[in-house]
């Protein structure tokens, strides 16, 4: 019977994708002490038998330009996560140092970002201990996630619903930075629409000082990313001048501030005041906590962070894993290893009171376009954010609010990709629609919550197409038989099977001349039950002749030939 | 450029798609007053005139059938529902009527069934109120469903998942009912384990007489099934005393009961007591009731319902577009047509306090087996079912428990598809896994979450089958040129954009000979923005040669050519 081969090549089909348990086992644990498991796992092992002294050079110079922007971005998010500033700094060295070891990008800088201290905003708040646990408990997802391969999960994010979630992170963060850009008393509010209320209820209440400053320091870091085009300095030096811009901002701004405060500490500027100084203590992350004389247990803890570690971790990983790509241009990536690799950097992060990390477009561009030669440039990042710790913390007492926030708005408004939007305009317009849907919905109801709605409207549309799968019939004479060929062209899920039914129904019903109906599969690779059975429906009890059964293999699953008489 | 003319086409497509809005709304309107769209939505119109007298005898005697089968399980399901039996009575005439005249398929018989009786339970136990109001709003969702032709919905739900969850449903009402078949006190209880912890617990007081009957008119029920095939009677006679198996059952019950009760209403057997006599009133369905004292709004009601009234709503479409296609053998099933009448005689049975509706699986074969001609039949079941509750309620205080619950255990048996299960299991054996999980879930969190389970695990197959489509890479020599083609066989969704980018790459790092690389989509309909973009990005800023520029068609979506260089 055709029904019965069908059934026995898929059963063959079966076979063949299970293989034999032990063997498979074996496999693997012999593949375990393998040399090339062992330095695919600590790629350091790779490169670092390599290194020749001159690579140094580049990597120190890298590392210090990245450095250089570090320090003032993790201040600043630091201030973004509800934090107290020094929460940034001690969140941007571990990383470095860990990367080195278990990075597989040399370009990669893995730190706190604005989206990430964004994320954690509302548990921070709180007590920066939920920040930590955070950290750690992501950090555990992602590196089980790498561990058990399971990286292909991300490609369920596509460029639509990344791009409308970046640019509502960014339109979400720089909009809260408006009123600290314009001195205005900012509620701490992570709500886009509150924040442009704020500001325009307040617009009376703008600093001329501080707005001034913050609006120049503003068109300075904009103006200063073209400075590596301009024509009167060497190439080399602009480039780097243009690359250490965040550092001059936060100097000028420093220097200004210092000459224009008092003894008192009274002066024209709101500055970030206090960062405390010396190293974060090397501890466990915290297990309970106390908000508001309130004891919290561990339970307590995950309750409140709730859904956020799982979007915390997806994004981190999405972030690290496209970046990787992206900079690797053309060689493999292995996503596991990256996810393994940040996974430890945010579990490490969490015993010295980091924030989640992730990798950082800005400063991984900065890396790159430096000349980074390997991971090691991250020990000098690393070094020169713990000597700022340690020696600088004092001096940024100083540094006006304002210049963070034009350092953080200057980041955010090249953070929006506005090129990728026109080009899935000009793409697919349909896919707009993830897009928008995406936007409105991370600012509308936080990004945790926006980048599902995102992922579940988009998964829609994967739903909807698999319901009409591509079916051809085409009727033909053959000896005088009028036979109607169904060519199937996709591969056949429940959902099709109605739908393949009722063409072929609607197909013979209209010509008159069908005596036969052959449903073709030899462009396709797997049909489920379902369809199976919903097409083995179409013949009533009659019998039926078969003219052909050729539906041995792989290719070749159905079959039918059923006679016109068993389809009315 | 090759990208420009990519979009161009995808952007013809999309003017194709959606033509003038005017000229549609003008089409539509115009033929909403054509006759044909009035004959298809009041079928009625369609056979009515051609009305033979003979076919009356016909429909007659499979009405009258129908009747004698649809009373006692109409008075069976009001119990299973957790009401008193006249519910379901009330649930069983209205829309006989009704699906007169919306009705398509000459065999469907609508009214209450089992599985509708126990989704309605949890809330019918606190006030029939509403049981009432359910079947008002499953019926207008049902409607409106069908007026949107949004019927297609019910192709997500696979047959592995539909399987599992009646076989789900059959075992849980069979189970409730294995304590009232042995005479043990039933606590009402509808969760399939407690009901076998209540039996086993509770073997000491089984009541012999019960239990007796309970198993013999089980026993004889069975048998009865297959009386239909004894050779010592004409066929004709012998089919249509196995078809009224169930009422023979019913007269055989309350006679013995009848005999061996004395005038105090003592006896060996559990009776069903008194059904109130007299038609239900006709009147609006609640919008708010009192449940042990306490008023309860319209929106109280609501939100006891919540989610049900979906579930509710789906498997009564499922059930009657199912058995509308499967008796419909071949002929193009009106599916939106079926909601809108199913919709409407849940509207209407809502006016005179029947339960949520459906198309019953047995009493539908029943209909075809007795040679039903059109839906007219409807009209003598209803009339019986309204003379039994005018002036045979009464009679019905003797039907001893024990037999209605052989009735219902004998209707559930026969409900699971134990072919089916094995047609599954033999067609892929992936698909047993939607199976056990839906009938697990249902088991375990209810019919109404359980499917939802299963219809969500049967998705993620879909998604994951489109992560990795099928692509074909042939290295061929033109011209002493490397060539690797691309050939796509699948239409790419953005979660296998990554897929083909990794494909691709490691094609090319294997094979040194390649030069250019050739993505053609000659078998392909459509790519989504992502698709496009991932895979522009394997070419890098550098200058491209493009040996090809044939994409203009639709078919040919994508042909971009890079030389070898711009991939490593």
């Amino acid at each position: 019977m055709v029904v019965d081969s069908y059934f026995s090549s898929s059963d063959d089909i079966y076979k063949e994708k299970f293989p034999d348990l032990c063997d498979f086992l074996k496999r693997k644990t012999r593949k375990c002490f393998r040399l090339k498991t062992i330095t695919d796992k600590l790629p350091i092992l790779k490169w670092l038998p390599k290194y020749v002294p001159k690579w140094f050079i580049q990597d120190f110079v890298a590392g210090l330009t990245v450095g250089l922007t570090s320090v003032p971005q993790s201040i600043a998010y630091g201030v973004v996560a509800g934090l107290d500033p020094q929460y940034g700094l001690y969140s941007a060295f571990m990383s470095s140092f860990v990367y080195i070891v278990f990075g597989t990008c040399k370009d990669l800088t893995i730190g706190p970002t604005a989206i990430m201290a964004l994320m954690i905003n509302s548990h921070a708040v709180l007590s920066p201990d939920f920040a930590v646990l955070a950290s750690f408990l992501c950090g555990c997802l992602m590196f089980l996630l790498g561990v058990l391969n399971l990286g292909f999960l991300i490609q369920f994010i596509s460029i639509p619903v990344v791009t409308g979630f970046t640019a509502a992170a960014a339109a979400t963060i720089g909009s809260a930075q408006i009123n600290t850009l314009f001195g205005i008393k900012n509620n701490r509010t992570n709500e886009l629409v509150d924040a442009w209320i704020n500001f325009f209820s307040s617009l009376d209440k703008i600093s001329l000082y501080n707005a001034l400053l913050g609006v120049l320091t503003l068109v300075f870091l904009i103006l200063m990313r073209y400075f590596k085009d301009v024509k009167f300095l060497p190439k080399v030096i602009a480039k780097y001048i243009s690359l250490a811009r965040n550092a001059f901002a936060v100097i000028i701004g420093i220097i200004i501030a210092y000459c224009l405060t008092d003894s008192d500490g009274n002066g024209p500027f709101k500055l970030t005041g206090e960062i405390k100084s010396g190293m974060p203590p090397f501890k466990l992350p915290p297990f309970s906590t106390t908000v508001d004389g309130e004891e919290l247990s561990f339970k307590d803890m995950i309750n409140q962070l709730g859904f956020s570690i799982v979007s915390i971790a997806l994004i981190s990983i999405l972030d690290t894993v496209t970046m990787a790509k992206a900079f690797l241009k053309g060689k493999t990536v292995d996503a596991s290893q990256e996810m393994i690799a940040v996974g430890i950097c945010n579990i490490m992060g969490s015993f010295v009171s980091a924030l989640p990390n992730t990798a950082s477009y800005t400063r991984t561009a900065l890396n790159n376009a430096s000349g980074v030669r390997t991971t090691l440039g991250g020990a000098v990042t690393g070094s020169l954010i713990l000597l700022t710790l340690a020696f600088l913390a004092e001096t940024f007492y100083y540094i006006p609010k304002a210049t963070l926030s034009a350092i953080i708005i200057s980041a955010m408004i090249f953070l929006v990709d506005y090129d990728r939007i026109r080009e899935i305009w000009n793409g697919k317009r349909m896919d707009i629609l993830p897009f928008i849907v995406t936007f409105i919905a991370c600012v509308w109801l936080g990004l945790e919550y926006g980048i599902l709605v995102g992922i579940g409207l988009n998964l829609v549309f994967i739903m909807f197409a698999s319901v009409r799968p591509h079916v051809d019939i085409i009727l033909e004479k053959v000896n005088g038989i009028g036979v109607a060929y169904v060519e199937l062209r996709d591969d056949l899920r429940y959902s099709s099977a109605e739908f393949l039914k009722d063409r072929i129904m609607k197909f013979v019903n209209k010509n008159s001349e069908v005596q036969i109906v052959v449903i073709g599969g030899e462009n396709i690779y797997e049909i489920d039950s379902t369809v199976g059975l919903v097409s083995m429906s179409l013949r009533t009890k009659r019998k039926t002749k078969k003219f052909s059964q050729e539906t041995k293999t792989y290719n070749d699953i159905i079959r039918f030939i059923f006679p016109r008489t068993s389809l009315c």
